[in-house]
């Protein structure tokens, strides 16, 4: 063997930068099960405290790549694109967005997750529709997207392998928050779907992973380096996180806001991030001349997704799931409601059954939390503020504690909150291209 | 469970000191299974790169030796004092020491290792001894020291079983050179041994793993710190290892000339380090008015070192092995040897059998170098300055190898030469209490 693991570890260790020979040598070994978890692991640490070089995440990338199969996208005879968000509380913009963007002329194969903690996961939501299956083959994404244009379903088995084995080892030691290490378990992921262009929606606050725009510039910088050196066009936008997204949080809920949108209704903020995340997705995938606002008001959307959602086996027209308690969060007093913590909606829409603890749980698909009010707008002491669903009504006092000081009304005399809300910052924060 | 590996790790990661509990329940945890593998080398790295507070080393030091057994010598009658040497080429000290404290009125239970690398172990040297064998129970070390006052052995296998577990990990994952962990390694075991007193030889120099005063310093600092905490009177002499100590560097060598300085004779070096070192080790025991020096002239110290033997089985006047062949490396011109190489000459010997490369391999007792010049005398051109002893002849050829330019001779016009050895370090460099 030509590289000895343990070199490899004192060489990042002692603060080196990794060359690609033993980048590629050690991402190789530790998938075949040659370089054990303890040495992955304290490689792992060490590259969190010593960082890596752009140069050296997107190699690091590329051999997470090469450890299992592309998806080979070539014959479908339309300029692929995708977008990922790093995830956050209401977040259900790939469900609108994905059709259409489709609907514009791009090819849009999502390969999307599951939810963990308090962020929701696409595949979950999308199970709240009846019928609908997740998994697909690599040929039947392929006739779906030749199809309908647009897909959403689990990652095929093959693709990045040694990154689902990096992400469960770092899981456990303690090794999750490193931006070199977390862009290349993202980007080796979607470069791995053989999409030609992609467009990251960088969360950033409370209810994000990265709750400061350092940390998301930092983390959109390193995604945009490693998918430009592997050769596809990228670009991030990054997006207020701290308010949750729309109205809605939880499975089903979501759904039915997300077809609010694609039948011309649905929350602004909703609306405004689908429709910017789609320019950007199109101006990528070379397709600029095609305003998606347009297509959007003129349904073709919306027949796009119904489309999609029949060709997994799901019924759109189907009444979908809903959560066999309700209970009601009021305003304790009269005027703007000026804040409402993403952090504390996602947990307590967690802790109803919207989402889940440990990968092998179960989540309730009508479980989740309405928000009746958000930022800015005036309520009256008594007015419903949040609605908690759930099926499991023990879990209302554990929502309702997550929900302590989660939000703020300004009454009729405090100038200085209204103020505040007023000087707020706009939902997309920065584009890095 | 109160504690969280990960928040453990994440602590150190982050650079904030680990509570006693902390580390208590971590090096618990681990030894019991409970911590995998994976979380304790991302533990030992965050720890190699963020560091260990004193405090913080001695209470690791502490969960180490709680997590087994500890040698109880209450019932032994003499002050208990032992000696501990970082590791070093020609390193014999231990043989005469041993026999020579407890001549002189102290209980000596020295628990040794095998070596591993270029340095050897002191039960490698003693198994060359006809008969002699290593493994005693503890109440076989007991009544040997009740007996004899000496005993030479390997650690009982209950002694700090956390330490035997880390040391295995960290030698395959890139954590070794931590200084705090170093330390809490070698201080585990000796405070598991029993002892009040213990005298540490940091080595310092090429054939050591110190190579320069500053980590020998940092190192000697870190070990009287931890004895010190842990209730011991810990003091450190920092020596040289630039050169190999003695003449004789292997097994069966190394114990003729041991034997030579119990006899009165032997090289002037090993006298002075064995009663320097002896003379601490007194003084730590509360001995300090008996003169070690002339206990070794008397020749009680070789009684002592017979009645050790003895009762291990060994015979003390049996003929020791010899290599099957001998190859001499002759002087390329006359003048002063002005250095000799302590790393290669121990690597050199290392090649010709006399150590191993890994933990199952047996050793060759009668292979190694005899260095028939050491620095300052003068050798005529031809003259016999180093003898390669193995029983393997085809090894001649790399130990040649590991010797280039393992010498310099400063010839008769080479003034600066002979003035640079004038001007180099005594052998005992500093101490640290």
């Amino acid at each position: 063997m030509a590289h000895s693991v343990i070199d490899v570890i004192r060489a990042k260790r002692d603060g080196a930068r990794l060359t690609p020979e033993q980048i590629d040598w050690v991402v190789d070994a530790y998938t075949r099960g040659a370089v054990a978890d303890e040495q992955m692991s304290a490689l792992a640490m060490a590259i969190l405290l010593r960082g890596m070089e752009p140069a050296e995440t997107a190699r690091w990338t590329a051999a997470m790549v090469a450890s299992g199969t592309t998806l080979d996208l070539g014959e479908v005879g339309a300029p692929t694109v995708d977008k990922h968000s790093t995830g956050g509380v209401g977040d259900k913009i790939t469900l609108p967005l994905t059709p259409l963007v489709a609907a514009c002329g791009a090819a849009v194969p999502q390969l999307s997750g599951r939810g963990l903690g308090h962020t929701g996961g696409t595949l979950d939501k999308l199970e709240s529709i009846p019928g609908w299956r997740a998994s697909l083959s690599a040929d039947e994404i392929r006739q779906q997207l030749a199809d309908a244009g647009a897909v959403i379903c689990a990652a095929t088995e093959g693709l990045a392998p040694a990154d689902r084995k990096l992400y469960a080892l770092r899981d456990v030691t303690g090794t999750v928050e490193s931006v070199p290490l977390i862009a290349s378990s993202i980007m080796s992921k979607k470069i791995a779907e053989g999409v030609s262009s992609l467009v990251l929606d960088v969360k950033c606050g409370s209810g994000a992973f990265m709750k400061d725009l350092g940390q998301a510039r930092e983390l959109a910088a390193a995604l945009v380096g490693i998918g430009t050196a592997n050769g596809l066009n990228t670009s991030a936008l990054i997006t207020d996180m701290s308010v949750p997204l729309g109205r809605a949080v939880g499975n089903a809920l979501e759904v039915a806001e997300a077809v609010e949108v694609l039948s011309g209704g649905g929350p602004a903020d909703v609306v405004e991030l689908t429709v910017e995340l789609a320019r950007e997705m199109l101006s990528q995938a070379g397709l600029s001349d095609v305003d998606p606002a347009e297509v959007l008001s003129s349904g073709r959307a919306h027949d796009t997704w119904r489309r999609m959602i029949k060709a997994q086996g799901g019924d759109p027209g189907a009444v979908l799931p809903r959560a066999e308690h309700v209970e009601v969060v009021t305003a304790p007093e009269s005027g703007v409601l000026t804040s409402l913590d993403a952090y504390a909606v996602g947990v307590a829409a967690w802790r109803l059954g919207a989402g889940r603890s440990r990968k092998e749980d179960d989540v309730q698909h009508g479980a989740g939390i309405v928000c009746r009010a958000k930022p800015g707008e005036e309520v009256a002491q008594g007015s419903p503020l949040l609605e908690l669903h759930t099926d499991t009504p023990e879990a209302f006092e554990a929502a309702r504690e997550a929900l302590q000081g989660a939000f703020t009304i300004a009454g009729e005399g405090a100038g200085a909150g209204r103020e505040e809300l007023a000087g707020g910052r706009g939902l997309i924060l920065e584009t890095v291209r």
